[in-house]
């Protein structure tokens, strides 16, 4: 019997590139810098996979979301010819773009449906600190914050997934996973966790080519939060 | 300026002795046996603080709060005569009563008054796990599980402190600890914590000895969670 469910954030539960866009716009604007600031988010979020590979595969140890953000930040300023353009206070504000990112809009209801009946918590990657002061942001209601800190490794290292069950008492199969990402599940369940899809088509834009649909068969697909608490809430 | 607020729980928040009295006496209840349920809660939660010295001190690794509670329950057992009246099973759910705890009547809107304007979370020595049920059994909103298992050590031990502090990515002045026990604010005041005590004269029945008033200038007192947030709240 299904206990608690963990969720993916980024992309599954808010949408980060406009809220990151809408963060550099914001930014750029306060320092009298113009910039295509959806072009920065995207150039931002691309050395994210590329940042965690290190740590999961051990040559680095693991380092908390928010540094490699801020590396990767001041990496993608210098791909823009912008290097030194921002003191360290400045990068540091604008690295925490990542705590100000909108739900989607059936994220919130549709969390607060699944909380009556089950744990909800965070399995990002993220850190503590990022998915604690994100929800306070959007008003997301997690029962616990779990995920990559809890484990000291990145999403998709089995261990992630498995501290999280672990920290609450539970078994895999008591557990399932939500994400808008089919690798993320697949993951999941080669660690003995249930798995629920939802459908995020518009996380990277208009333009988006993966995870446009459920690529197997998933125990759970919705097409948003607010469709998964219809198919679990009794 | 105060960012968040973190928060011991077995006392300040909850009412554990009454929790775990009326878990412990309808579980003797079930297997037809009687007992005084407050003498065997008192002598269940008197061996709380010796097993956890042991790890503080570092002459064992540490267990989570589960552990302890599960090793203290079989010695208050053989304390009462009662070693082998209970199988594995059944030993299993009668420690889990530490996850069904009333809060006090104050504790949920408080927090919640508090939750609007604070990041709050545990601190507690409870388990991860432990203290998301508990949040769930009385409905508690925290923002995050910090504590004990963060810091993988035991309050008054700094590292719980300082971990759970980091693990919001602030400083230990801008978080303040609450708590009904002098001893848990003077040890988070030592790490740079600002705190503030709320009575709780009646954790240990009505004849309680200690905690029965605030020992220090600490930087808030208050006679309930209610009380605290009217003086927090703007």
């Amino acid at each position: 019997m299904t206990k608690a469910l963990i969720f993916d954030v980024f992309g599954t539960v808010v949408d980060w590139r406009t809220g990151v866009a809408r963060e550099v716009e914001s930014f750029f604007a306060q320092h009298s810098k113009t910039i295509d600031a959806t072009t920065f988010a995207d150039a931002w979020r691309a050395k994210y996979q590329p940042s965690m590979a290190e740590i999961r595969k051990q040559g680095r140890s693991y380092v908390a979301l928010d540094v490699l953000h801020r590396e990767n930040l001041e990496s993608t300023l210098m791909d823009f010819d912008l290097d030194g353009a921002f003191d360290d206070d400045a990068l540091y504000v604008l690295t925490r773009a990542w705590e100000k990112l909108p739900p989607w809009p059936d994220s919130v209801s549709g969390l607060t449906k699944l909380k009556s009946q089950y744990a909800i918590a965070t399995c990002s990657n993220g850190s503590i600190s990022l998915m604690t002061w994100l929800a306070k942001f959007g008003g997301l209601p997690w029962d616990a914050i779990l995920g990559a800190q809890i484990a000291e490794n990145y999403k998709p290292h089995p261990s992630v997934y498995l501290k999280s069950v672990a920290s609450l008492g539970l078994e895999p199969k008591e557990v399932m996973m939500v994400a808008a990402h089919n690798g993320d599940l697949a993951a999941a369940r080669e660690t003995g966790l249930k798995t629920a899809f939802i459908h995020r088509p518009n996380e990277h834009g208009p333009n988006q080519t993966t995870d446009l649909k459920a690529e197997s068969d998933w125990d759970y697909i919705a097409f948003d939060m607010n469709d998964l608490a219809r198919q679990l809430v009794k």
